[in-house]
């Protein structure tokens, strides 16, 4: 396999382990001491930090496991990347990839059974994010690692505590 | 073309079917064994199989002409896949995908002509399943062809005739 | 990189020109004689060609300078595509994409913060356009540039002029 294919499957691997809620999984594709940092938009179409950067596997598995809310029942989501531009110098990589973040919630089966003339699949599909990832990647004994992951989204975002701050962070 | 993008256009060339209603042609693109098979989520979380398997791209070909809804009249739709995971060894291929489907229907435009002010796309466009293609490939004569084709759907699934029965199958 | 992969890059780095409402960025991946052309879908399921064909880079980047609403405050979108069929023959190739456009819209912040209990993503990201590039390229002093791009939409469109015509277009 090529390295330019190589490294998207990095990233088809995150997606999977982020909406399987697999933190150890998203956590081993990043290196130790890796550098995550989450931007939401602001009033003026600029982006502001969201909280403070993670550092490396360790600190995405404890934000997987810590501030992602598990999927409600019959609850699931789907990150699909798209449009891959991928650089490769030696061993090291960058990778920009758009996103688009899908939340899939399902209808429950009545206990009598689905009323006559229901057909097919039961619930919602309903895009609720979106952004690019900017990513640079590091080849480490043959693999290729995460050490850079710059998630630019589109969106403002509320922090749990927000409130007017002189940064004037959303 | 590498191995990995002539096993990829296979899924393109299957979605581009698919949203066509063009059974023979997604037939096309199975071995004459192939197993083919649907599931759903069920209340638990885990997933039920949806009806029977189909075999072999005549049973495609079959299903795509005998339980896929035609599109309404300026109605389409798209399978749209992502994220793809792929393993090749020898003549032997993995794929597995995300898929999103979006249904498309278009507004017809009124007998007088658009009302005055009316500009650009009219309609809508709106995800309505999604999961995973789990898929396994073999090379046959020079060609990626589909041998098995698992389908775990996000959504439960209503059948015609649903309702209580021993497996619980939603 | 393989030639595969370069081509898909153009329609990646296509994609982020027109988000971004980048004219010049994206006629820039055009030869000067490139011909564009859009259509969309028609009452009786085919495709009728929406305005005249722009023509080179140059129109295109007066198209998008002309005829592309600039984005809302917190207002941004997403081109994506998928399932991408490419071939290459010596220094030309065709490529066939589909892509769902993703409008988003952020909230805006209140001037005295959130409200109590808002934690997350502030705003709604809605697919408004579907389609496929249709699209020919030529190698151009080591580079793939587009020379025809062929737009078939799959909702109807209204024109700011449009009304009864006898071409019937709409």
């Amino acid at each position: 396999m090529d390295e330019r294919s190589r490294i998207q499957e990095v990233l088809a691997r995150y997606v999977r382990a982020t909406d399987a809620r697999d933190g150890a999984g998203q956590g081993a594709l990043f290196t130790d001491d890796a550098v995550v940092r989450i931007f939401s938009k602001i009033a003026d179409g600029s982006r502001a930090e969201v909280g403070e950067p993670l550092i490396g596997g360790a600190g995405v598995e404890f934000a997987v496991a810590n501030f992602m809310a598990p999927h409600p029942p019959l609850g699931s989501s789907h990150h699909v990347t798209a449009d891959h531009i991928i650089e490769v110098e030696g061993d090291t990589a960058r990778l920009n990839a758009q996103y688009v973040v899908f939340e899939v919630q399902g209808t429950p089966r009545p206990d009598g059974g689905w009323p006559a003339g229901t057909v097919g699949v039961q619930g919602a599909v309903r895009p609720i994010e979106a952004g690019y990832y900017d990513t640079e990647l590091r080849l480490v004994d043959g693999a290729w690692k995460i050490t850079r992951h710059h998630v630019p989204q589109d969106l403002p975002f509320a922090l749990p505590d927000a409130g007017p701050t002189p940064s004037g962070r959303a």
